[in-house]
């Protein structure tokens, strides 16, 4: 059986047929003028779309509308803006969703119930309507605005987040894309931060909804910047089937090869947002194996991958690795540091119930590059999981000291 | 009925009768040489003696040492070293535990099983046997030493946490006497940092744990600094009996003042230790009332207090209050924005589930206090619990980017 995957050079969610995207700054974000804030994804043919949501109890007007409106097979457009998140904003903000989407509707001429609106920023403002409605019109769409879609999301983030894999088999080709938001109030144990995928694949509703939970949980779900979860944190899909396959169902032997790319897209947009956390400097990868259960894996490596002391230490490539067990130790999952082993990067620092005599430099050098990797194997069972965190540094605390005013 | 408490000037943990103490720079602690790094506690009378542990999975030496011996009616001293934690030293570092329960009944001419130790600092180091060994003879015990032995389990802390109050009945005087160290590696569920209580009042050694774990699971269990939790952490409390009054038991009259007054010190020695945080500026008291459990009012409390993105808000004096509702949000407990109600200090923010048009200024002057009440009223049940935490800082970065180096 043939199968090919491929990155599409400079990729994004319009590399994918069919699928046009734009931006405008729209005034929303007072704070960093004349930045893009104000960005619609849109596919010309109806698209089945799936999303998972927060599960903070406190959701935004956007997350409680889609939440109504999802999954559907008529979506044809995503208005997203940055800088207010539509939360706690009561049955006001409720309104003003509805009416985004009736004003998003009216101006790139679709049915209301084809339009889907998100926002991400400061809690507890109202959005400018007036402003997004006067801006809506100036947006102009296309299939190179994918990059500007993924600036238009963009708060805290100092980069964006892009990627988009060409898929080939037997029986045809397709692509996938995405974009994606983070930096800070991002944690674990939720459809963190802000993405939208696109593919062209033709893909069963309920399917495409089991798939995105599946790549979620590998992904979005095991990073952490600062523990927090955002109000707002959204994974969406939309499939708009112009690749023309029969549609992949539960039954598609071609369902295992789009988990496999779908779940790297994820992985790789999930990666970029923890390593483009507030004030990060590095990427945490920690990888768990050995443990009871999968489940307690992914407990473990988040619970080390979320510890301020792990995280501080790691900042100042400070080789203090008791830390790392004393996280372990409280995650709740079953350890035992008499039989577990502990890598950081390539030294081997504990084993067999002792500190290993390891270089410390060596250890020093390894904490010092921009990619650290931590590893735990814990000897009792086959529990495997990888979390992706990032270090705690000064400037987190100044951005967040002084994010709304 | 006759009933009086009052804080004693200038108390600690020796100013209740029988109990003496000491401490030494022993060169355990090569980071601060000639600060005090020993101390030993003792009392005259052997102690009636409980203590609570760490939760956490891997435990120190110490921790799995006094677990054994603990409770018991007969011990006379408990030495504390900082510097080194004894965790992760396996089966060598729980010999040493022993050896050093030998050394100090050696060294005091008292029994091996009336000796406890427990230590604090960095993990995964030895400690120095022959050095303390070789300190123990020169340490002077004095009813004045409570004080030295409140700085003798200092690690990164700024200041010692000790109280000692006189409590007076119908039936006669007793005092309670405490000192605590904290700083950093505090978080709620679980008896964090050390903390070490006296009393000569005479209680049963069941009800005295009893009556331990209730005040802690006021106090101790309801403070953050990091999030993360330690290795040793520890609350122990010795009852020496010589008030001379009948045993207090479960069915006393006498109980409730007890556990009242143990209750406040306890509370004031975790206010100390949350507000002496690494890099604190500011104790942040957060209040829920109107859960729907004590359990759940407990559960929102913590997490609201443990946010970074709210302590950093704290920090900066930011007003950024979404964050206290997306962290009650994803606190797990039931929460409903929209007949909560929201203060910070005098200022009523959110109600009636919308923003109430509050002045900036006043909340900015709130939270620019050395100390921040934040209270959440949620109107849904009876659910009470106060939580205490610190603001996040770049100087918690800078010192737990250093620790160990």
């Amino acid at each position: 059986m043939f199968e090919s995957i491929k990155t599409v050079p400079n990729g994004t969610v319009t590399s994918v047929k069919g699928f046009e995207a734009g931006a405008i700054y729209a005034g929303v974000n007072k704070n960093s003028p004349y930045r893009l804030d104000v960005g619609i994804l849109y596919s010309d043919t109806a698209c089945k779309t799936a999303a998972l949501f927060t599960k903070n109890k406190v959701k935004a007007a956007p997350v409680l509308l889609c939440q109504q409106l999802l999954p559907s097979n008529k979506i044809h457009a995503v208005m997203v803006n940055s800088g207010i998140a539509n939360a706690c904003t009561g049955q006001k903000g409720f309104k003003d969703a509805l009416k985004i989407n009736e004003m998003v509707a009216r101006a790139f001429e679709l049915p209301v119930d084809s339009v889907l609106n998100m926002s991400t920023g400061v809690i507890g403002k109202r959005l400018p309507l007036e402003q997004i409605q006067k801006s809506l019109p100036h947006i102009k769409l296309s299939n190179q605005g994918g990059h500007d879609f993924a600036r238009a999301i963009m708060t805290t983030d100092t980069c964006t987040k892009e990627i988009a894999v060409r898929v080939e088999d037997d029986m045809g080709a397709y692509t996938i894309g995405g974009v994606a938001k983070g930096a800070g109030m991002i944690a674990p144990n939720m459809a963190t931060t802000l993405c939208f995928l696109t593919t062209d694949a033709s893909i069963e509703t309920e399917t495409l909804r089991l798939c995105l939970r599946k790549a979620t949980g590998l992904s979005f779900n095991m990073i952490s910047v600062d523990g927090d979860t955002s109000t707002n944190d959204t994974i969406m899909m939309m499939s708009n089937g112009r690749a023309g396959n029969a549609p992949i169902n539960v039954r598609s032997r071609r369902l295992r090869l789009f988990q496999h790319c779908l779940n790297e897209v994820c992985i790789y947009l999930a990666k970029r947002v923890a390593s483009d956390g507030e004030g990060a400097t590095k990427l945490i990868t920690v990888t768990v194996i050995g443990a009871v259960s999968h489940k307690e894996a992914r407990q473990i490596a988040r619970t080390v991958v979320s510890s301020n002391l792990v995280k501080t230490a790691v900042h100042g490539a400070d080789p203090n690795w008791g830390r790392i067990f004393s996280a372990a130790g409280r995650s709740g999952a079953t350890f035992d540091e008499t039989i577990a082993e502990l890598k950081i990067g390539s030294v081997e620092l504990w084993g067999q119930g002792a500190v290993i005599d390891f270089d410390i430099k060596k250890v020093r050098e390894e904490l010092t590059a921009t990619e650290v990797a931590i590893e735990l194997k814990l000897n009792i069972g086959n529990g495997k999981a990888v979390a992706w965190g990032c270090d705690l540094s000064r400037e987190y605390v100044t951005i967040n000291s002084e994010y709304t005013t």
